[in-house]
């Protein structure tokens, strides 16, 4: 949406033209109407632009605002709105806008919803965080598995306007078992008398999910298979409810944001930045901080012990920090790219070996390029600048580049492997991590080679 | 699919059962088939596998296999075979599997391609990377804006199982300019002889995207509107093709595995980890590392102007690593989140001023928090292993902590937005700057104050 066209809607709310802005909210799309309501500073204001519009799409506008605003809305509207909201308002977007808000208004909008609605919502807050039941939805097309093409076409004009998606159509039995699904785009291809029997995909072609199945798993199955929504069946493979595409979406920015925060040190958060509170950002940032100050103890000891040495040999402390950091990148490189791979599937905990022995090759290579360099870069510093390094120094801290180099790739390649084995989360353990064990193993390598090959 | 599934289809193979495997694929779904196939580790066997697959699914499993099997099968297949297959490619997959091979396959496919799909494919393939142009197909389905409801769905029928998708109709008029969508959700659900102009969406609500736009805007679009498909039009509003939503999602992937590599100091690669040569591996990790290595002279001459007076201060080299983490770490937490903000659009460079303003309250308490922690630390070393820093330099070091913390969130927010305004990209310019700024500040905060408060 252009800035000038909300420009536009602004005046028209400032001089109250209530009329006029109407009219033009309604030729826009959900999602502008939404973005201009968020932009509305005074909540009253915002309220009322809300109010004016018309009823059969005020709940898809809803949809589409962010949590804070829903919450503003439905504290300041009435009673019999929220119950008129709460018709039209699709499962998913209702549990999705519950699980955000107050106990008090939860109790306040399922009190003023009707008694089916308000079961099915609950049940649906019932399930566990990320879990495929917490995202899905129940407005799906269900088709009996006698019906012809006519009359499931026929059964689709009758009730599709309710549904969130009417584009792939699920085939039950009696008891609800979920035994085949066929695309919108079949039924229309196909002639009215045929049996959806044999048109539907069954058997091996069903692809379904469980309701307690992770949300990431849902997602890597909506991704392979390319689907517009996935049927989710019970224990007893009955169907329960369906998860479209554009939940879909949502859990793979989410999950990737949520792995982002997790290999930068922060607790996970669903919060948009912009939105979180100073006290809440600061509780996602301070304990992987403390965490990883109090470990660098150790790398604090390490040097604590090789501190009389580092007095008496120029330039061993100055090249500290290069070491440490060459490790940090070295080992970060890699474990970014083996998380991002094991999160995508396009690596499984059994290519462990493959993926080691090509780390093991690729960071001698690596390594051996850096050492190089640093031997350039200190033999130039020591021509321009007259840096007091000795020779042996330099080819301690080259070594010394080269080991960390292929250390940090091993480590990088095994810690987020190994957690995955174990079942903890690859990104959580490994981000952290890292860096404290590389930073460790990179100044015990650098003394030990010192120790060897300089006289003191 | 269970790799007990798998197992079966490998013992067919085997026992050269093609009949009974034949039987068992085409009950797959086409992803699956793909997965097979890919797992067969002799080429001749794979090809083989592929040839037996009837021809309507082909090019179906074709479009889900990954480039190197591709070019395994269009370099065993004969032209006939190439022929046909491209015949039933969609052209977006065409051009995908065109990109990825050499030219000399290239040349050959082109060549058995009918001239029409071979001038579209040309044309197709010569916008830029990460284009919409370069992710379209043209097999939508264009309705006139003469039609009406049932001549729509007359028309449909007729050419819908060419489509990649029909479940999104464009409406254009007599000189090929896009003047509306209608999803076949409305079509159904409306009488035979309502005119498209009454039911489309037109005007403010048509979302189109242009062929040069980035993918990355492209995807941001389809996330907004929540659509199933995305028009792309020319500079005179021609529609041209569509993006279909499993390319977005494909997209949405690309783009955040792009930024994991940015930001973890490797240069960005569309392959997979595990089909990436050694040598492409080193060179994407080799840059960065160097620059930073060489950068990182400017820490040590830092350290080495100062390295007298660390000999002589008990304590105070012990904490250089300390201090670099938690700056760098600091850092990375809110580039991060700056970052991420920014790719999802959450974040925009005009709210600078109100990112800067919460990272200066967050981390004044982040910094007091971890300097106060840093204290305690230092105190219980001091009376465990007898760690002989003095009051003057736990002072110190906790201080930098503080000084430190705020600093490293002050940078970590500026320059992704500072990145952002110079049209520069945050994750590229923040990821590989963020920790060489932070060391080096942190370096000079930290003598500074040593400098300042202990007597030598």
């Amino acid at each position: 949406m252009e800035e000038m066209e909300f420009d536009l809607l602004f005046g028209l709310v400032e001089e109250n033209k209530l009329k006029e802005l109407k009219a033009e909210l309604i030729e826009m799309p959900y999602a502008d109407i939404a973005e201009f309501i968020m932009l509305i500073e005074n909540e009253k204001t915002a309220v009322k632009v809300f109010r004016i519009l018309p009823k059969d799409i005020s709940a898809d506008v809803f949809a589409y605002l962010d949590s804070d605003s829903q919450e503003i809305i439905v504290r300041r509207i009435t009673d019999r709105e929220i119950q008129l909201l709460m018709e039209d308002l699709f499962v998913d977007d209702a549990v999705d806008f519950l699980e955000e808000v107050p106990a008090n208004v939860v109790r306040r909008v399922l009190a003023n919803t009707d008694k089916e609605t308000r079961e099915t919502i609950n049940k649906f807050l019932e399930y566990p965080d990320n879990s495929a039941g917490s995202v899905m939805t129940n407005e799906m097309v269900e088709l009996h598995d006698t019906f012809t093409v006519g009359e499931a076409i026929k059964n689709i004009r009758r009730t599709g306007v309710d549904k969130e998606t009417i584009y792939t159509c699920y085939v039950i039995d009696k008891s609800r078992h979920l035994v085949g699904t066929i695309p919108l785009r079949r039924l229309i291809l196909n002639d009215e008398d045929t049996l959806l029997t044999e048109i539907m995909s069954d058997d091996e072609q069903l692809i379904s999910v469980r309701t307690l199945d992770d949300q990431e798993e849902v997602a890597l199955v909506a991704k392979k298979y390319d689907l517009l929504s996935i049927p989710v069946v019970d224990k007893e493979n009955r169907l329960v409810g369906i998860i479209t595409i554009d939940d879909i979406v949502d859990i793979i920015d989410e999950e990737a944001t949520e792995d982002f925060e997790k290999m930068a040190n922060l607790r996970p958060s669903d919060d948009e930045y912009l939105k979180t509170k100073i006290l809440s950002l600061a509780k996602n940032r301070i304990p992987w901080l403390v965490l990883l100050l109090v470990s660098s103890t150790f790398t604090g000891q390490i040097i604590e012990g090789f501190e009389s040495k580092l007095a008496v040999v120029a330039g061993l402390t100055a090249c500290i920090p290069m070491l440490m950091g060459t490790g940090g990148n070295s080992g970060s490189q890699v474990s970014t790219l083996i998380i991002r791979g094991l999160a995508l599937g396009e690596i499984k905990t059994r290519d462990y070996l493959k993926v080691l022995w090509k780390e093991i090759r690729v960071s001698v290579l690596v390594g051996l390029v850096l050492a190089l360099v640093n031997v350039l870069r200190m033999i130039v510093l020591r021509y321009t600048i007259g840096n007091d390094a000795s020779d042996s120094v330099i080819l301690v801290v080259s070594l010394s580049v080269w080991c960390v180099v292929i250390v940090a790739k091993i480590m990088g390649c095994t810690l987020p492997i190994v957690a995955k084995i174990l079942k903890l989360d690859p990104a959580m353990m490994t981000g952290p991590m890292i860096s404290t064990v590389v930073d460790a193993i990179s100044l015990l390598i650098y003394f030990a080679l010192a120790n060897a090959l300089i006289q003191f």
